[in-house]
């Protein structure tokens, strides 16, 4: 049987830590789908199709792992893709506490959906994309937050505003 | 002496989690008045009518409990009552920070109003409106995070978006 | 109906946060026991006689406060003295997790006892035990953490060894 | 290529969290090596090789699932046993912070090898052994807390002392 | 060698905590620059104008503490004074990730820069400039959270909604 | 006017991230006092001298770095030194509560004596002196966690036993 697992989120715009947590996670599971959402409580910076395709240029080459948009509920793609597994990374407490409350959420829609929660490397641990795009915005130096296209995308979005 | 208990909140909806507290001050207090904040510092999804009208509904038959709106602080309106007490529920780390701090500026404008943690029960102990609301933006099933007319009035307004 | 109420601790010794406690809750019920656990898991400082002497000796004069020295469950204790509630102090997070499993672990054996929550004063949010017995243990003056006899007692203590 | 996880710890006594962690993670792979550490850096009440019985009796039936006692270091038993997963149960932030630092110091000493999080049951989420322990040293009923066998070991504990 | 540090932040208003860490600042290093942020991520109540005129006030005969207004990065700010310390204050565990996670990123941005952590005084460390706004905004009485002039000015913009 | 600081710890043994500390200390301060405690409340592995020594020889060529012994209330150490200032090390939510705990009881004690709080670098901030003590005593390599000589003492150490 093929072990199928999601790793949902708005990866607006993905980072090294997601990185590093796909790469970990494709050694774990036979197939990795990287599941951007599309519907995200508060406005992203880039659409879902630029942050589908920044994860897609960063995961060239990565064995069973591929990227797709959805929309709804993570746990009614998770059923559609036949994946029993959601992946989650850990770097922070109140990371902890909000995962927590939607792991236990999750598992009274979806009981049959297992969150399996990962650690970034300690290099990783404290990347936040908010706090990012932040930066970004001030005009920092991104290289070592981002991957290299990244980089110039969020450069992008600066001079446009 | 008759001892009033204040419940505040914005109840955006009620849970499930808020009504086992309402059950429990009641065994605590002889009259629970249940305060629903007319000004909230974030937008509503429902009106202050329709969060009382929801309350109301779901409290019926529970003895001692009233619901009213109120504006302005808290402690002004607890004066108004005669209340001594506030209730407050505590279930993770991030909500007993906020309430630490809550609690102690309220100590300093009115040190005559004790502030009263009480904790729900297991089942409902990570319920959180802010992801319930979202869950239900989204499709999900609301009937074990909300008193039954609440999901579908939740499911009302997600139809009209 | 008479509402009693317990709380529990090891008082080993008093603090002046415990004594502000023991204020505020004898506001909010008829009767407090103050309940002195004569088995605790580590080793203490003082007898439970010594411990209940000095709480007896702080709390004089308080209008509905008794000071008992107990052994087992204090849920066993509490349904004894016909009392529904355990009263707990709430100062950092290390507390508020400790006091939530304790909570959810007696309510699982005692449904009827409701645990509830205050707040010591700001100037007794930090008292620990703790760290006021390492204190004393290295010569500080205790005088502003610890009632006026204890002060002496923890004294008395540190010249035995 | 089998898939094989390594569930290390102290387990003394097994709790109903673990057996529903072990449950879970025997979902997620092939084979579940439950290894119950010789050396722990306190006391336990029970020897490993009750330890150990316990865990036999309690998983019984339960496919792929394995019970060893190790000694040494965790990363090096699951290095022997050709394991590139240990499992480790989430439930609360000071369990967060152990687990943190313990999966940073492992990831330097064993690279190959990732820690992987589960999230027992929301019945389960507060289960403490240290807490159990204690309440059973001061003869609470255990039958919510423990399976069945161990129930009867704790009390037998109790009354040899 | 002058030891220039800056104490940065929105200051939307100045708290009598914010007031205290300058004082406690200007006693460890030569001169404290309080760097007011004109781009801050939420909208803010003062203009940073007025932001920085309170705090002048409110810093006057202060021995060492001027006060500017700056844009983009603060270690560029931090650079360009020639300053080598960013003075945070530590009040809640929230405050603590939130640091934490900016003092990681400022690091890998300004190496040579170096935040130094300092806590306010036990009345004031429960301060936080979100509640007091809210609290002002319901029309509480704010003279003991901020400096005497600014509470009239809280009470200003009250007015003119 | 020369601004001394004490470094305050048991230092059994001393981490790479103490020695971190105490580079980031010694260029904010003119003199650094690493204070090596007598009196632990726990046992400790190396004795009061070996940890002084270990510390030593780690911080041989440091300009402005001394080591020393001390026993009682570090605040009166440091009052001996005429420090003005305490260092502490950030890594942690459980070392913050602690530390804070441990700064508001000191400063009743000891108005005049700041506590400064510096984070390690990112490599060293999840390093425990007790789980460091753990994995040596099952075997582990040290070399990534401690100081060179430090690695062979702690070595030396679980052979005798």
């Amino acid at each position: 049987m093929k072990r199928v697992a999601i790793y949902p989120g708005s990866f607006d715009p993905i980072t090294l830590g997601h990185l590093d947590l796909i790469q970990r996670a494709s050694l774990l599971f036979d197939e990795i789908i990287v599941a951007v959402a599309k519907d995200t409580p508060k406005d992203t910076l880039f659409t879902a199709d630029e942050r589908m395709q920044m994860l897609q240029k960063a995961t060239q080459g990565m064995k069973g792992v591929s990227i797709e948009v959805f929309e709804g509920l993570v746990i009614e793609f998770a059923r559609k893709r036949n994946a029993k597994v959601l992946i989650r990374g850990l770097r922070m407490i109140s990371d902890f506490e909000y995962e927590l409350q939607m792991a236990l959420t999750n598992r009274r829609l979806a009981e049959e959906i297992e969150m399996v929660f990962l650690m970034p490397s300690e290099g990783h641990q404290f990347l936040s994309s908010t706090l990012i795009k932040e930066a970004a915005r001030l005009g920092a130096d991104m290289s070592s937050f981002v991957p290299k296209g990244v980089a110039e995308k969020l450069n992008g979005k600066r001079k446009k505003k």
